[in-house]
């Protein structure tokens, strides 16, 4: 069979680096195709392409992509279109808490441009990832998660939108951070929404979950890393371990759900 | 005491205008500030005005307001503030299905300028006048609801959110709608979020919930009234009627939560 074809959206840093260094890595190592708004400005990945994953000729691919212009959207599937033909995992990672770098603390902190920003980032993007990768997905080898037997429930490819406890409506006891909580759960419906149409196919069915990384030391949650338990505060490696655990026991059982790191439900 | 102070955000039509019509007549009849983008251009508000509601001095008084522009929001809320101090009521109205006009039927309709401009009228509206009006609804006299004996648990103000049983993550078993759902799956955080803020206080608690009106027969949903079983498909008297005795019978107890038009839970 071909190499596992992963594409991470937002792979510069945090999580969607870390992705990045394990798919390389995977069992059946995968080709990662590591999309960002600067390949050329991010020396993790530079370095992650010029060291081949260690296998002879590079199995990392970089594309321009700001998640923000449609159009670049548009282009990097068509260049992924060219160059691979399909996806078999797809990892929404880019996220902003908001474009100050703070979450707001209340209302007053809110400003229409802010939420409009951060949902553009976190909600949107994803969306529009899935508008133009589907007919990519749905042409993937079905090279990760848990494949079952009977050929009708098995699934093309896999859509993992990165989500937030925060997110969550219903477990929301805290409040503040507009902005951020209001885009990861209008990012759940998302996932709700293409889980069921990209689920109705009957040989072409694409998996799609939102997963919550737990807290990672990450650029986005720096500012409050003070506030976190140690042994709450995961490293990217630590997080993407478990998610990637998580993704390989996915299949269309569980689509249209939001997970934990732990593989717990997290409640809508 | 003095009359109730209802404010009612996107009163021109629908919805918004019943809630007009029936709060004026209420048992105690209330002032309303009817909100619109144009007062001037509305023929059944303007009738409303000079009818006076049938009580000599016009309770209604309209107030240009494009929930789409920060600084209307803040405008109004100044006139608001010099005119009458304080607001009893506040019931967020204006939605839009999509700028088009229909709900995203799969992906291929899903534009990101769709999605943002839903998300501008749905959500960031009423979070917006949250945050300008929350300095009046906390000067609230607490005459809607149903207000407990201790002090400390009464309430100075509600806010409605009309949000809608499709923006149930939950719920969702249809998919489609893409724009709409995920910016009311966002407008139930923001409710959430606001009964949270505006709880914390001892003795300016504001009540916030969400609310679902059925389906009605408005301008929003009129191209697929026909698919809506009639008895299932709502004047907006009736539903506007359903809503008011639940904005009765509501406390702090019901403070962060969403329930339909007959009174019960609608899940996240």
């Amino acid at each position: 069979m071909a190499a596992p074809v992963a594409l991470v959206q937002g792979a510069s840093r945090g999580l969607g680096l870390e992705f990045c260094k394990q798919l390389l890595k995977w069992k059946t190592p995968a080709v990662v195709i590591a999309t960002c708004r600067h390949p050329d400005g991010s020396a993790e990945l530079q370095k992650l392409a010029a060291s081949g994953g260690g296998s002879g000729g590079s199995p990392l691919t970089l594309l321009k992509l700001d998640v923000d212009r449609e159009d670049d959207v548009r282009a990097a599937a068509e260049r992924v279109a060219a160059q691979f033909g399909r996806v078999d995992l797809m990892v929404n990672c880019s996220a902003v808490l908001h474009p100050s770098g703070r979450g707001e603390t209340s209302l007053r902190d809110v400003s229409a441009q802010g939420v409009l920003s951060t949902v553009s980032t976190n909600t949107v993007g994803p969306l529009l990832m899935a508008k133009y990768f589907t007919p990519l997905l749905q042409q993937g080898a079905g090279a990760f998660g848990s494949q079952p037997p009977e050929k009708g429930r098995q699934h093309r490819a896999i859509i993992v939108n990165m989500t937030a406890k925060v997110g969550s409506i219903g477990d929301n006891a805290l409040g503040g951070w507009y902005s951020y909580r209001l885009s990861k759960a209008a990012l759940n419906m998302v996932t709700r929404n293409l889980a069921i149409e990209l689920g109705r196919s009957a040989h072409n069915k694409v998996v799609c979950v939102s997963l919550h990384p737990g807290t990672v030391a990450t650029d986005l949650s720096r500012p409050y890393h003070r506030n976190v338990p140690a042994h709450r505060l995961f490293s990217p490696e630590h997080s993407v371990s478990l998610l990637l655990g998580i993704i390989q026991s996915l299949n269309m059982e569980h689509t249209g759900q939001a997970f934990n790191w732990d593989g717990s439900p997290l409640p809508w």
